[in-house]
């Protein structure tokens, strides 16, 4: 064990259920802010019970409203819901750009409901690392569920599987485009297939369709998708969508695959905050070190490439700390 | 100087203006095929001498308008132009989200044209690696410009300034979500902003107070960006948005900034690929070295958390080759 050190009053607060802690803690994460650090290290013991649930699909397909029918639907249920939303274009992170800002049907006063939209300026890279933080806020606060919207576009800087243990993919009837974007990788990441606006005309036949090729697909560790026809503004499906993702949760614990996979997501972020680190004395270097200087002049002289020049710098690296 | 090698036939074939070469250098390069690097060093030292425009803005603002009325302009002027489609929305890379898919005014066999869209799928980071290389190549394939079309939001992978010397970020006159994304970090880039549909009304209005915002805001090394309303489809001031663009290469070139902005693009660059290298050293290592095993099973029991991990594991970082 890490050894009792005082618990920073921001983590305090959050362990406590203090919603304004919260607020500012996930703030200061934003802001890459140091006063963060020392929090999220006594809030990490505390982190790791929620189920994660990532829902991602193109834009315009209604991944906000079903979020929100989700929402209703777990709070029916006394489970407690934390939002992030990650997608620009949601309306979660008050984004417009299609018009479909959305009423959120959430009770005044209802403590059992934390939603945060991500700052979309950042960084690449600096999305993922900061999403993943959040989550583990309102998993540490105490949140039975977390939703994190993206948008299923593979320039995302958030893989979702990095942070979500269920990954739901939202398409819509008129498979056109989807079928272009379900290629782009997002039929490789779903675990819940969610045909929304399932009264919509054509509704059955992409819900067969996708079923097919699930059925063709091969399995992973022996989890076989699942396509749930919804509508999240009638209100239709809703209760077998999260029938489905809950079915997924119970299957890496079944399987025994939720160690395994919680391995390889911590894996992937130590080797990303080891590479900030690498990059962060770099540049740090950049302006006074005088090897960095004469490589830099060489690139512009260009009688050296990128490549062979981040070979050279690569072999002569050391830690700084 | 490096010692003259043979350069790749690949490579050669770009060098001559092989179009069927440079296309399927492109693709190696997007799949991160090995074979492309040596053909991507012969190639560097011809780079360089473009004119790289990067062209942002909000969703269906009509950047990919815009941009085949610049290639209509720039080709009756006699300039060859690369296009780069970063956008996964935009009509040049297949997408149409919007249903807004452009007719191209590129006459058949025009061979002073090129344009690439990059597939989307791609990790985080892979991206602007490989716009950047792509960029490169129809550099040195003698392309006089290069446009660079990026959907205008901070989640995007492509930090735009990174590869080109020049901003333009396009506007409509309905300002009001735009504000948002001027606030969200694209006001900062802009050297150049362009009112498209500048005949609709609201334009003047929505040009003047980009010049308001614009006379409030500070230089940046001496430039205060030039305001252009313009109309892609009435084709209407699209020779002042061209003039004002060059306008911005004359001033880097005057006030002699090119050289150090080139080595900061170069220096990002090159701090990205070392960091890439690291990381790749350790997720090779994070099945078999025992001490990232004992890390990993730490972080699993809670007993240290992910940011005193990575600053163990970092100090301990060696670079193997």
């Amino acid at each position: 064990m890490t050894p009792r050190r005082t618990i920073p009053p921001l983590a305090r607060g959050v362990l406590e259920k203090d919603r304004r802690a919260l607020a500012r803690l996930m703030t200061l994460v934003e802001n890459h802010e140091s006063a963060a650090e020392a929090s999220m290290a006594a809030i990490y013991p505390h982190a790791g019970k929620a189920h994660v649930i990532g829902i991602t699909g193109p834009l315009g397909v209604g991944k906000s409203s079903l979020i929100s029918a989700l929402l209703g639907h777990l709070r029916s249920k006394g489970r407690t819901v934390g939002i992030v939303a990650v997608d620009p274009s949601s309306p979660f992170s008050g984004g417009s750009v299609l018009g479909d800002r959305i009423r959120l049907d959430r009770a005044p006063g209802d403590n059992g409901v934390f939603i945060r939209s991500m700052a979309s300026r950042g960084h690449a890279g600096g999305i993922a690392e900061t999403t993943r933080e959040v989550v583990r806020l309102l998993d540490a606060f105490g949140m039975d569920v977390i939703l994190v919207e993206t948008v299923g576009s593979g320039q995302v800087d958030v893989e979702i599987r990095d942070i979500a243990s269920t990954s739901l993919v939202v398409v819509v009837p008129h498979l056109g485009d989807e079928v272009q974007s379900l290629k782009a990788g997002l039929f490789e990441i779903a675990d819940v297939f969610c045909v929304n606006k399932g009264d919509l005309p054509g509704a059955d036949g992409a819900a067969r369709y996708l079923s097919e090729m699930v059925s063709l697909g091969t399995d992973r560790d022996g989890w076989r998708p699942r396509v749930v026809s919804a509508s999240a503004t009638a209100a239709q499906g809703i209760s077998e969508l999260w029938e489905a993702l809950e079915a997924h949760e119970r299957f890496l614990d079944e399987k025994k695959l939720r160690a395994g996979s919680e391995r390889v997501r911590l894996g992937r972020e130590l080797v990303e905050l080891v590479r900030e680190r690498v990059g962060d004395q770099l540049a740090q270097k950049i302006d006074d070190d005088p090897q960095l200087d004469r490589l830099l002049a060489q690139l512009q002289a260009r009688t050296i490439d990128p490549h062979a020049a981040a070979d050279r710098l690569f072999r002569a690296f050391r830690p700084e700390t």
